[in-house]
């Protein structure tokens, strides 16, 4: 392991987050409120102790696969941590644990809190904490789609493994040119939502608050009653569509943009993803029956915001019958597209998995015959494949095992299963214990801790959090 | 589709169950029970059905891939169903769907149960219920080792995907020798422990019933509190050893009469099944507390009963500490070994996808390598991978839809699901509304039917059924 780049690589992390705090800095300085004290130490440390690790001397430049997946897993660590530090100093979340899970939850855009009364904190840290989902879904989007294939074969791999036919590819050979294409349309879709909140009554601060909350897919909220609180149907509508559009890959976007609508009308992974959510919202609305209109719009915002893996709320879901119920607790492990914010599973790994099942069974019968998998007229190789299908497997059990170490917290099967979902799919609230109208601060530290790792280990793809537990790992020996 | 060969073989089938009801016919004429009218007639019906059917004239002898899945499939409906005659029509059981649900729950050996008080049932009655445990562990024997292979390589797939390292071979080249092989040890585990539970004070009646029930991983009990109700620490620990040694694959055990002490050792499977049979039982014990040497016997009664897919209770674990009900839930999952009487997803199966997640992060660092994944040293094909992780897949979608029909029922999530994962994994009990002190009984008709369908589902290996719900196959067009 090439230590000193990876401690350098980390410093600029550190420096670029000091600069990433300063609008948040800004804002507090406007409002006067009693945090711009907070930030202005946090900027800091940030620029002290990130300066200090870019100054170290550096003997070889390279980064291989290893640095680079050190480097992306021990820096979204970091940067939860040092972001934390805000929260500490003003006082908004006294807890340094707490402070950490709310960091981790706002950087992995999963938008689980475990502050009680979000409303009497001041407006620059509750800016700091939306600004940080629009850092991660940014971050995610340049992850997924710029860096990962930039590292070779090896990571490529899983980049493949979460969006067949290489996106990076399919959009501009560069991968400095894909990010910057991605960006713009992250972007725009940031402003244009600014823009409809705006004209739909909310304040500008609330409208770009919440807008970092839907585009990064995260669902951190400046009010107690989350998006319900607005009690306004063009908000509910307006989020809802803007949850659908940030779960969606923005390659396809980019193809829009090109007037390459019927690639985007043929895709396979957008066309399941929308037949999900349009199956359920009719479920839904008929299961929990009373006014139409008010059940559909209740139906429609829940199930986009739990598919897309957001997490905003309108109505308490958990009030709702057992079939909402159970199809919500599904949607949590959907998740959204490939190369959108959106966490879980992914649509395209559960499309491939359908397919899979289906080639098994013509398989009794053609047994000899080789039988190929494909997505949008491409082939999948073996090895995409036994990457998408390991990826489920280890989604699963790692759900599993979360599930049985947070049940030692005694708060139900419900509770400690849902809570696991919501961390490892980057969604935020759950059921009962931690429903909508809870939060997750009655766990305790270690259960915190442990939740803030499910949620960088479903944020990082498994598979990259996973190999730093490998002993080999460390000891160069892979 | 060969539809005279069908209806002759099911007609077969019938005759031989008609056969199956003599013993339960002498149990109620020696304890001169009120059901052996209800036995006559059965058996009559049986004869008559079945020596119509096998009556049909057949032009073409030769049963193919179809015609042998439609036999097995088909086959386990049809027994349910005039099995269910004899508990219909001695009043046990007044509702024909009732009775068909106990019955698919008997030869399934999922062993759940609609029937409130079982013990004011007849004699003749309750040993039909549990008898059927023993044939259908026995026929699950000869359909996964014996049958599946014979049918080519299309199920073969099948077959290899559920034990790799086809056993048959490892056995005996001849497939009816490798089914009689079987049936001695099953044979002999049956009457060892017969005469071990005997020798524990259990009546000779209840000995071979129990007995029934453990060695098919069945679960019927004479006894409404189960195992429990007869309070002794014996009994409970030969039952907790033979539901162990049922859960192992049953190719092992010709291994040991063969000598090959050394290879049952290093068996892979084995010992994930002991390994995760031992640690459960630790982590349980210390987890409810109280006195040691009572909880260790709870603890290992119950972990062997749940991995198995027995069902046993001498305990209601609805009441124990939420970790030890999440681990039993995982444990409803895993199952038993390849090749035992167990249900489940089985051992091998997350052997493997253990080993293809190994395997991944390994591909991240050498990417161009070609790493094999190996049981018993064994190479698996790319071919028998990919059935395994549609396998467990499947297993995982057919379980979430399941839990969301169900959960129509409105019993809460745990209900639904633990009530879903018991049938398709064959266990029998659940948590909550079907805990190990309530039955299957308030569920509705509609519903009583489904979790039918989903023990069949289970017990078939999935894709068995799966494909009659292809409109090609009945089409002729595969």
């Amino acid at each position: 392991m090439n230590y000193p780049i990876l401690i350098k690589v980390l410093g600029i992390l550190l420096t670029i987050e000091a600069l990433g705090m300063v609008p948040s800095l800004l804002i507090s300085i406007y409002y006067s409120s009693n945090d711009v004290f907070a930030f202005l130490i946090s900027i800091a440390i940030n620029l002290i102790v990130g300066f200090t690790m870019f100054r170290i001397p550096v003997k070889k430049k390279d980064i291989k696969i290893k640095e680079a997946l050190s480097i992306v897993s021990i820096g979204w660590v970091l940067i939860s941590i040092f972001g934390a530090v805000p929260l500490v100093i003003s006082g908004s979340v006294p807890s340094f644990v707490d402070a950490i899970f709310e960091m981790v939850s706002g950087f992995t855009t999963t938008g689980a809190t475990i502050i009680n009364d979000i409303e009497v904190l001041p407006r620059g840290i509750l800016f700091w904490r939306s600004f940080s989902h629009w850092i991660g879904g940014m971050g995610i989007l340049v992850f997924t789609v710029a860096i990962l294939p930039a590292l070779g074969v090896g990571s490529y791999q899983i980049f493949k493994a979460e969006s067949p036919g290489p996106i990076a590819d399919r959009i501009v050979p560069r991968i400095k040119d894909t990010a910057k294409i991605l960006y713009i349309f992250y972007i725009s879709l940031t402003i244009l939502e600014i823009i409809l909140l705006k004209f739909g009554g909310m304040g500008l601060y609330e409208s770009i608050v919440h807008t970092f909350g839907t585009v990064g897919t995260g669902g951190f909220s400046t009010r107690n009653g989350s998006i319900g609180a607005f009690n306004s149907s063009y908000i509910t509508i307006v989020i809802s569509i803007f949850m659908i559009l940030s779960g969606i890959s923005f390659s396809l976007y980019y193809q829009l943009s090109k007037g390459n609508w019927r690639e985007v009308f043929k895709d396979e992974e957008l066309r399941l993803f929308l037949s999900i959510i349009g199956i359920c919202v009719l479920v839904i609305t008929f299961n929990i029956g009373g006014n139409l209109g008010r059940s559909l719009k209740d139906a429609l915002f829940q199930v986009t915001s739990i598919i897309s893996t957001t997490g905003y709320g309108t109505v308490d879901f958990n009030e709702w019958p057992t079939l909402s119920k159970a199809i919500l607790f599904m949607l949590m492990f959907i998740g959204g597209c490939a190369g959108s914010t959106g966490g879980g599973i992914k649509n395209i790994r559960i499309l491939v998995l359908l397919k899979l099942i289906k080639r098994e069974i013509s398989k009794i019968f053609h047994p000899r015959a080789v039988i190929h998998v494909k997505v949008n007229e491409r082939v999948l190789s073996s090895d995409v494949l036994a990457s998408i299908m390991s990826f489920f497997a280890l989604y699963i059990f790692i759900f599993i095992i979360g599930t049985i170490i947070i049940s030692l917290e005694g708060i139900g099967l419900v509770s400690s299963s849902s809570a696991v979902a919501a961390s490892i799919g980057n969604i935020g609230p759950g059921f009962d214990f931690v429903g909508p109208t809870n939060t997750f601060s009655q766990f305790s530290q270690l259960s915190k801790l442990f939740l803030s790792f499910l949620m960088l280990f479903g944020r990082l793809e498994l598979f990259t959090m996973l190999i730093l537990f490998s002993p080999k790992f460390w000891k160069d020996e892979i």
